[in-house]
């Protein structure tokens, strides 16, 4: 029902859509791919330019990592298997029905998404056998002989880490990134309502959801994509004693009120929540363009999620 | 600091404060209990007037529940002991900094909280040793020997749930109430744009989240406060097919996406997330009304915690 959301006041999606980006560029016969990950400079690979298929493309992913593949990873095939042979690749934060007839449209047959498919972490199915969305998800992506790719745990172990530099790039923040300390950012101080505006023009974000004086100065920043958990959250506020915690997504009754009691005791800690796809957003970016540069000859195209939830 | 948060445009301090009921009575000698679990009606308690403990007044809460305490539970006592003298009361959603310091100035050295205190669901502390946030807070209350009992799980299994009961009653829905699925309330035609402005009105929230379109008409409600988890969220609205699901939290890669996708497949459900904190408020105040009826002489405070986060 995309015309129901079109009904939201706050519903982004015409300010977003000139940022769909086609990033498709034809390359030669081979691209060369310079390896981030530290310790594996020099080593170079070439992909074939044409019928390539859903494996091949995943293992040039993984062929990245020294180690090769995880044994305990949540990216795995969601649908579809490997040996599909890829007609066009959508990368995008969650394989929305909505995204699916979007790669539909567009003649793509591999979705490369960065959350779950089906509604859990695991992607665990069997609950689900009867459920009506479930079904008609399922049915969809076979129907269309699609194959969806999570890549949440390799994506974010490249080093740095592909989703983080995809939301400094999006910021313009590229200058303060410490890899020594790679969540932990130096701004010039700001207010905290300057940085929440700044965020939500750089994020495409109509609101976000904080805790702390909107004119308290923030310089140091905590940076964390995604939803970490609160003990990770709180276990690195402790640590680095931020101004300010940006991240996506919380549990209620961890991090926001560690948040609140350390006001209480007396620091200065605050709180940003951008909504989950937000805050990754730029990671699905970080992938197409990945793919653009190494996976020549097929039509890469990054669909935007779009924010999940509104404010009323 | 609570300084820092009058400064928020949204902060709800000031319009909630003179929703903080002191619930005092003092009854007679004696309180008798009438009993809201079914199959144990007619029998009484009554309990003494002066010096109860911490203890028994935990055991009369849980004496209600024919299978006595439950061997594997959350509702543990996470500060204080047993044999602590109570002084006074306070129940609230969270014993946050602020609300342990209004219970120190009421006099009351007893809190009975509805959900964690320190930052994780079974308040686990041996992670945050070293934290100064969390020393602060048990130093606080070790210094003033004030116990907190998280009543969470009895509360809830209360039949009708002691939550349930007090968000309907805030709501005035009691008359919609069905035994039968106790979830799920057929109300009067409205509008999604309309049933939002009437539960920030009688839950006193600045703003919720959402998913659906304003002027969807909504009859078939299912309420689940609190955060249930997708798991459960999911399977509800997968049985029960509302019009909309209100609740007080989600994971966004769970339920939100669900709901995103049942939407895409024709379905009219849409979702209101009011808050956590604001979606079970109501059930301390049920627990201060239980309190005020059943222990006699003893001052009973309802504090509220007010939401964590405000939108900007």
């Amino acid at each position: 029902m995309s015309t129901t959301k079109n009904l939201s006041p706050f519903n982004e999606d015409h300010s977003r859509r000139k940022f769909i980006h086609n990033l498709t560029k034809v390359a030669g016969t081979a691209a060369f791919l310079s390896l981030p990950l530290a310790g594996n400079a020099g080593v170079f690979f070439n992909m074939k330019q044409k019928d390539n298929t859903v494996g091949e493309i995943m293992d040039l992913f993984i062929s990245q990592f020294p180690g090769g593949a995880l044994s305990n990873t949540v990216d795995t095939l969601k649908a579809g298997d490997r040996d599909i042979k890829v007609t066009g690749i959508v990368t995008t934060m969650f394989a929305t029905v909505e995204v699916i007839r979007k790669a539909i449209n567009l003649g793509a047959n591999f979705i490369i998404a960065h959350e779950p498919t089906f509604y859990n972490h695991l992607d665990e199915t069997a609950w689900l056998a009867d459920d009506d969305v479930y079904r008609y998800k399922a049915d969809l992506l076979k129907q269309h002989n699609i194959a969806v790719w999570r890549n949440h745990d390799y994506i974010h172990r490249l080093n740095p880490d592909g989703v983080r530099m995809g939301v400094l790039n999006q910021l313009n923040w590229q200058s303060y990134y410490n890899p020594a300390a790679s969540s932990v950012l130096m701004l010039p101080a700001t207010s905290l309502k300057s940085l929440i505006e700044y965020l939500k023009q750089k994020l495409f974000i109509s609101q976000v959801r904080y805790i702390g004086n909107p004119e308290q100065s923030c310089q140091k920043i905590l940076l964390m994509p995604g939803a970490a958990g609160g003990t990770r959250q709180i276990q690195a506020m402790g640590k680095e004693k931020p101004d300010v915690l940006i991240c996506g997504e919380i549990q209620e009754w961890e991090t926001a009120e560690y948040v609140r009691d350390a006001q209480a005791e007396g620091q200065k800690l605050s709180l940003i929540v951008l909504g989950h796809i937000a805050s990754e957003e730029p990671g699905s970016e970080f992938m197409a363009t990945w793919l653009n540069k190494n996976v020549p000859g097929i039509k890469i195209t990054h669909v935007l999620a779009n924010n999940s939830l509104s404010f009323l």
